[in-house]
């Protein structure tokens, strides 16, 4: 559990997209973004305060996040001085850089002396059990896709949010490195060992209260054959109620996958579905999540209408149009 | 990579089915198993030349393999003494137990001392790629099961020895520790990190001659929610040309999932197969594999000939019938 509320650390940011993770942080969870800290040449605005180490501490912040992806694979010496700092003025340090904090000497031996805690999000830190299967109570909805990147965090996301709105008991559970800086907690599910994946979705998504819902960060695809491995743990170890079918419409091929085409939607629905009911017979497929960013408000709105009609289901971009009617169709079931 | 031939210690074993790795190699690489290594106590006994270490050595012997489950989950002081001795006498130590002998610091030295090698199958030992996808030359064949342990090790076994024997280009792929022992060499599928599950599949199954076969070892099972992401990697990263069932008739439910009901082979067959041909679009299900340990041989033939007659797919207990017919039906796609 990493401790909020946060500072963004955004570097030397070359461009907006490189500070997403910050993007999300503030987005998502405004409360714990209390400021930014730039460096020289960053190019990525949050628009928040722009503070110092000092002045974030006396605003109450209690982790530097690092909310920018490094150039290169290393962190560099301009970025180590400011994180060294970092831990001398009290503050932990998270990051889900491929080059973890704990390999660096340095950062590990002030955090030593500071006692300070160094969170890798990107490698798990606890020894997750082989999953059950046992029936858990509360429910629980995920998002699955025609492919990866196609939405399914957002969707969760938006969902939470409108839940919350409306007085419903929601929780955002992250699986991936983003998800998990945006909330603070989470499973990195594509770095935990094959065995235990499952088990560590139940973890995540323990007994709650009957009208509790987890909304659960989706990974991959069962159609993408890189990753359709932590997709299936997903849906096992999740034991859904509730899925949303999540959809990139200009995709030409499988991301990273030339020669692989997306699969319907209708196949989707009926393999995740089919999979879904082996762990929880009462899973149903709610509505369809379709990510227009590429679409102009008009095609996007034609786009969804279409798919609703063929479909027979809710169709929205969460994002653009609001979560209002995938919530109205969870809360019915 | 393990060097054969070995020695198989069978230490203290309990009983004969506490040596079932040792049976394994015995039953399945006769060539590599040279001779056996028994302590005081020992109830098990391949039928194998009892050797000293200084014997085996003569005889060629490169690699004792702990071919016994050790109790209590702790390398007993007992079996110490013989390991330590044989890393002085020249030998490499081969060992799928939990308690890794990595984490034995007087091995560790010992081998370091002797220049020999601890091979710890239960743990991979190369950093494995992500998948992608790539249609590879040469030709696959996995079994899928309706549950866990249910004869897919034995059923590629089975198969491979048959190809072999009529001169068929053939290889058995292990993926799981008594598999890696039995051949030497593998990938420990359970302990892969999720991201990498179905590259290492694809790393162990590469390019090869067009009418060369893969006999992969299958894991888990779809319908297993402990294990089913291991599964899906499998079928994903394997890219089989060709499915075998395989199916244990006396479960009454899902390996350790009190509550879980096994699919039907019907099922399977549908599922596996849509899986499959997202990587491989001409996979084929060539035939079913039925473990009749628990039946008579009446029982054993009668049950096999309805499921023939149902599924319309040659059936047998490759192991008790021989794989002949399952290898018939390869050869003919």
């Amino acid at each position: 559990m990493i401790e909020t509320p946060y500072l963004l650390f955004l570097g030397d940011a070359p461009d907006p997209l490189a500070a997403k993770v910050a993007q999300g942080i503030k987005d998502w969870r405004p409360d714990f973004a209390l400021g930014q800290f730039r460096m020289e040449g960053c190019n990525a605005d949050m628009g928040l305060p722009d503070m110092s180490l000092t002045e974030a501490r006396d605003a109450g912040c209690k982790t530097l996040v690092i909310g920018v992806a490094n150039r290169g694979g290393v962190i560099s010496q301009a970025w180590k001085k400011v994180l060294v700092t970092a831990l001398e003025e009290g503050f932990d340090l998270a990051s889900g850089l491929h080059n973890l904090l704990r390999d660096e000497p340095d950062l590990v031996a002030v955090a030593k002396a500071t006692g300070r805690s160094l969170h890798d999000v990107r490698v798990p830190s606890v020894n997750y059990p082989i999953a059950n299967g046992e029936k858990r109570r509360g429910k629980r909805c995920l998002a699955v896709g025609t492919d990866c990147s196609v939405g399914k965090m957002y969707t969760a996301l938006c969902m939470e949010r409108e839940m919350v709105a409306r007085g419903m008991k929601a929780t955002f559970r992250a699986t991936g490195q983003t998800g998990i800086l945006i909330t603070g907690d989470g499973v990195p599910l594509d770095a935990v060992v094959a065995d235990f994946m499952a088990g560590s979705v139940e973890w995540l998504t323990p007994d709650n209260d009957p009208d509790h819902w987890d909304l659960i960060e989706g990974q991959g695809s069962l159609f993408h054959v890189s990753y359709s491995g932590v997709t299936m743990a997903l849906i096992h170890g999740g034991q859904p109620d509730a899925l949303i079918l999540s959809h990139e419409p200009t995709r030409s091929h499988m991301r990273g996958l030339p020669g692989y085409d997306l699969p319907s939607l209708e196949d989707l629905r009926d393999t995740a579905l089919a999979m879904a009911r082996v762990a929880n017979p009462a899973c149903q497929v709610v509505g369809v999540s379709i990510n227009t960013a590429a679409l102009s408000n008009a095609v996007a709105e034609r786009y969804c209408a279409e798919v609703e009609e063929r479909m027979g289901l809710p169709t929205v971009d969460p994002y653009r149009h609001g979560a209002g009617r995938l919530v109205t169709a969870l809360a019915a079931i």
